[in-house]
């Protein structure tokens, strides 16, 4: 009898219980809670559309709802459960997602002073007001700590804890000067279940810490004051009221306290594992391993993998963060993604499909998926650039934009749309090159996200591209599984593998590559790759002629062999 | 007291007569006369969408119908018109459109013998049924004749004269045999009016052997046998069978018959021009002099010019044809023109516009231009290239396609539609700076066609984008006006450029560059041009970092200015 354990998974617009059976991952109870404020839960303001903020009570009412009700759930699902078997309770959230706290920890939105304040409210990963701070944040670095910049990418981000902070300090100061401290919103749920609240004494997790606070062990923790002293002397004295050290989510963040334990309806002292972003856990939840690409398939990607941390590992050119611990324990957890890729075709049937494919967007796609299910690679005669939304990996380039060639007075939404997935695919494709060039050989890929889900025409134009077969994960939930998986680990009763190897199963569908397919993505590839280069300033120099030409010629060779 | 003349123009799918005032160009009388044959007048086979033929009997039964309700017309609408003051009556055709024809000058399409044969009906310019014969004869002159390609472009089509006769040839042997020469469409007419359709003795317009037929008087005319031999003996066999002189439009073809005088209700002996191409007499009709640049804008455009044949004019590399007296007499006609401007419209709005912006393509694209006028140029962050259909001028290339960059996740249809118009104009800049880095001043722009009518908006952009004020032609009907004028001047009762003088007008609104939009569409060109070369095959080499970064600042400005 191994137990049971809760995953607690909050994302965007809702967050969501998961309780399994450690034993087989079997999934007792699981419920949906839509945070109730702002719209879907994003406070807006109508005078910047850079502002995305939450509140804070959304959290705390989500989680006592999603978790009360599906230990109902599980009572009645499972005869042989009862509370008293649920070993560990973990948490993921989105990031960074920033919350100003004072000096007990309680968040400043709940504060009565600031009710009407959307500065002292959660500072979503979607806010981009910070835009100034990330670009001023990466110039600093760049001329005094390169080293900074090489972890993350070489770009640091107006999504990410020091520009957000510090987008605080330079638009409100009362709010800044109020904050005794700041948390991220995967640290403070743990905090707040264990009642260790105080920001100096609460546990802060490494993944968060390490992708989007500059946090390096090796660096002595946070960036040093003389580099903060540069950015703002303010931000150099609040070093002192954050954190020295970040640890790894399987470790316990504390003891599930009394008041929460009764509020929930679980065991005073369960277990409560360190948090970490929705992401990393979702790899884990997938079954990451050594060798073991994860990809999270959604509106953006995420590529997550890791390698043991006694292995020397180089910087990787254009990854978005390497950080030892933030997927799996004793390893470095990197992380790669594309800024959009559902994201391109919600754009695409939105903008610019007729209503002769459907009246609604789930009909358009059905329609148009129907039929470009029927054309060979090559056949649309088209290429695309998948940077809609700038390149996140390997260019980490926000002002890049979309690109297709090869239109011609008879090109239909379907073909265009076809061409936008295999985009995605061979963007894809060359984050997985990039990462083996750098000797980390990808040796199985697992899929996860709706996208892996829902589409199977683009899963095989990805097995074909990709040129793998492409695996994917049996839980549609597996950032919730993950969270579960980290709060079994934390109660010290099993490890986080042994956690996995229960519990982490792909689907009995593996995509296989189409060999003659491949062998016509592969010519294709050499065209996306050359606008790729010549694009994506850096520092291509070189001949087009032959791509419009080359892709014609492909098309073709399609045409023909129809 | 001046008198009146009759101008016949032949479409694709219809022909019109107009009935005009040489003192002023009054229009008082025209009537169309939709082809009844085959589909719109197109006789299709469902077995190779390559063909493309039409009925000889439609254009005789068009050319009574048109005539006869123009001079009913004529005769309420001005009481001082009667057939007696007819001086002349001119033609024009689409080109390359084949007559195979017997030896009495009928066409075989009417023999009862092949009735049912497509290879013995005419021969539509757009019938592309003769690619490799064309890619033959180009790839033969290219190493015998270099002189005959560098007065078509560097490529010849399998829209045109040779390749059409001999795909013939290597299809049916039957109808090649029977047909004892070969007429131009626009020849024929005047032919048919003249009572003089004997072959060898029917007057051969320079126009359409000039720009389709190699005809050159420089090397004696139609290609010498030796070349032609090459190709096919046949094809040597039958120049002896074709003709040895071509001559300009403004001559006569010969007084109207008996016959067909009567059938008209025309005078016998009124003065028939020889014949020419419906955009070359249009380009005469829309005011054509020196330092005057035409285009005609339509699905696709024609863009001529003329100089005086006693100036030096050296080949301009990529224009598709330079012919002595193709346009005006005593002048080299020289045209030029974009595969896809209309067209490239109309496949937007029929594959890629959702129905929000309306129910019908007029509704459509009503709303889009609504939407795009309000639009600063640049502010969509878009930049395309019009090759949808290839690239006529200066590229000579059908192996080219369509491009777009700069799309985000909210692009709608109206800015790419926007880009489309702009692309389409920055190939028109691009055909100007050619001709002008060759000697010949484009002192003035005159518009005429369907765009140039109908679309303010895009004539306001191609103004910015031109950097020069565009007139557009008073006339709707100018190829039908420029047939009239010919058969005027072609009574010697007026001179050609004494025609134009009376009755060609531009419009009251002149559309004038707007100094602020000129300067940004001039940084946009640089891309656009960055893009043209590297993409066209031109040798170009280099690199392109600064393209999606240069359009996206010339965005931002313009958004930051809006």
């Amino acid at each position: 009898m191994k137990g049971y354990a809760i995953g607690i998974d909050y994302g965007t617009n809702s967050c969501r219980s998961l309780l399994i059976d450690l034993e087989n991952g079997r999934e007792l109870g699981s419920e949906v809670f839509a945070y109730p404020s702002g719209k879907a839960g994003i406070l807006l303001d109508p005078k910047d559309p850079n502002v995305a903020r939450q509140n804070p009570q959304d959290y705390i009412d989500g989680l006592v709802a999603t978790v009360s009700a599906a230990i109902d759930q599980a009572k009645r699902a499972d005869a042989n459960f009862n509370v008293e078997k649920v070993i560990g309770i973990g948490v993921d959230t989105t990031g960074s997602t920033i919350i100003p706290v004072d000096a007990s920890g309680s968040p400043l939105g709940l504060d009565r002073r600031f009710a009407d304040n959307l500065n002292a409210q959660v500072w979503l990963w979607k806010d981009h007001t910070a835009h100034e701070e990330a670009a001023a944040i990466t110039a600093k670095a760049a001329e005094m700590r390169p080293q900074y910049l090489a972890k993350c990418g070489g770009t640091y981000s107006s999504e990410w804890w020091w520009s957000k902070i510090w987008r605080l300090r330079n638009v409100d100061l009362e709010v800044f000067e109020a904050a005794a401290s700041f948390v991220e919103h995967c640290d403070f749920i743990p905090a707040l279940l264990t009642g260790n609240c105080h920001p100096g004494a609460m546990k802060r997790g490494v993944c968060s810490a390490g992708h989007k606070a500059m946090y390096n062990a090796g660096w002595g923790g946070l960036p040093d004051k003389e580099f903060l002293s540069a950015l703002d002397p303010a931000l150099a004295d609040l070093r002192d009221r954050l954190y020295d050290h970040a640890v790894p989510a399987n470790q316990l963040a504390g003891g599930l306290s009394e008041k929460w334990a009764s509020k929930l309806g679980l065991k005073p002292g369960t277990a409560v594992a360190v948090g970490a972003f929705d992401a990393h856990m979702g790899a884990v939840g997938a079954g990451i391993k050594e060798g073991t690409l994860v990809k999270i398939l959604g509106t953006s990607t995420c590529d997550c993998m890791v390698v043991p941390n006694k292995d020397p590992l180089a910087d990787i050119p254009g990854l978005c963060g390497i950080v030892d611990g933030s997927i799996l324990p004793d390893h470095y957890g990197l992380e790669a993604g594309q800024s959009a890729v559902g994201d391109i075709f919600l754009w695409f049937v939105n903008h610019l499909v007729p209503d002769s494919y459907g009246a609604t967007v789930d009909e358009k796609f059905a329609t148009m998926e129907a039929k470009l299910a029927d054309l060979k690679p090559g056949e649309t005669g088209l290429l695309a650039l998948d940077w809609n939304n700038g390149n996140r990996t390997i260019l980490v380039d926000v002002r890049l934009s979309g690109l297709i060639l090869g239109q011609t007075l008879h090109t239909e939404a379907h073909e265009i749309y076809r061409a936008l997935i295999e985009a995605t695919a061979f963007g894809a494709l060359t984050i997985i090159k990039r990462i083996e060039e750098y000797g980390v050989p990808v040796q199985e890929v697992i899929n996860t996200g709706g996208l892996a889900v829902k589409n199977p025409t683009l899963m095989q134009i990805y097995a074909d591209i990709l040129g793998r077969p492409l695996k994917v994960s049996a839980s549609e939930q597996t950032c919730a599984l993950g969270a579960a998986l980290f709060g079994a680990a934390s109660s010290g009763r099993m490890t986080l593998s042994e956690a996995q190897a229960n519990c982490c199963q792909v689907r009995d569908r593996i995509y296989e590559p189409i060999e003659a397919n491949q062998h016509v993505y592969e010519q294709l590839y050499q065209h996306y790759r050359t606008l790729h280069d010549a694009f994506g300033s850096t520092g291509w120099s070189g001949t087009l002629d032959e791509v419009m030409k080359g892709v014609i010629a492909i098309r073709d060779a399609a045409r023909a062999s129809a």
